[in-house]
């Protein structure tokens, strides 16, 4: 079962590497599922993770990701995840009553939904949109104006 | 006369393109400098200064430096410098009990202490030093790791 307490636990999880305003909207987005009284918590991806999925290590460490997401106001706690990803520990470990997912977590929301419903828990599931605005929101556009500005 | 209030005034500014650690122990040595009430305001540099000073613009726009600065639990207010930079402007509109300086900001320390002297103000300058770790803590590091793991 879900933890039950009066602050409602919000969990959101990424990779943040190269802090952005659509990183900064999706965290606010999320805390707000949770209301005035929730409390944020977000598990910030192992850099051994990320190189698995997507097979080349961030730039930044994981260790400089987690402090700067945790250096946000709209953040209680940034913890990094688990070198052997798996949902079932870290809800297990967490206990949300909210997991909120981005625009770009389609495959973790699967799998978090197939947990949920085979343990039976009071976890409630919820997707945010992409922040649309005219800015450079994902770390990939930020990757490649750098590139396309500084290389030759 | 520098504004006298229960909580001192810390004045810090900066680029702030591609935010790192380097600029939050930064952002967070200015605000120690005046103590636990202290307010720490940030002037962010405009998307035109950094152009004319630096020959290019920064990566990020001027909105998105600035709402990123602001998200920091560190800092109470993030505002954008004027168009036409003038650090006696700045102090008269601000009016900070203390103006903390960057590592890279010598520059700034002599026009800001010249001021001070001449119009006599009860402001403290102090500088505060390079933020020593094995991580990427410059925007330029940063950058040259991209254009290195990305250009052909």
């Amino acid at each position: 079962m879900a933890h039950k307490s009066k602050k409602p636990r919000v969990l959101a999880s990424g990779v943040f590497d190269l802090l952005h305003l659509g990183h900064v909207k999706f965290l606010e987005e999320a805390k707000n599922t949770g209301g005035k009284n929730s409390q944020l918590i977000v598990i910030i991806a192992r850099d051994t993770t990320v190189e698995k999925a997507k097979g080349r290590k961030p730039i930044m460490s994981e260790n400089q990701r987690r402090t700067l997401v945790e250096s946000l106001k709209v953040v209680d706690e940034a913890i990094l995840g688990l070198e052997d990803f798996d949902i079932g520990d870290v809800i297990e470990h967490i206990k949300p009553d909210i997991i909120a997912l981005g625009y770009d977590q389609a495959d973790v929301e699967k799998q978090v939904k197939e947990y949920v419903a085979k343990h039976n828990l009071n976890v409630k599931v919820v997707r945010i949109g992409r922040f649309e605005a005219d800015e450079l929101d994902s770390s990939s556009k930020i990757r490649q104006r750098i590139v396309e500005k500084y290389a030759r």
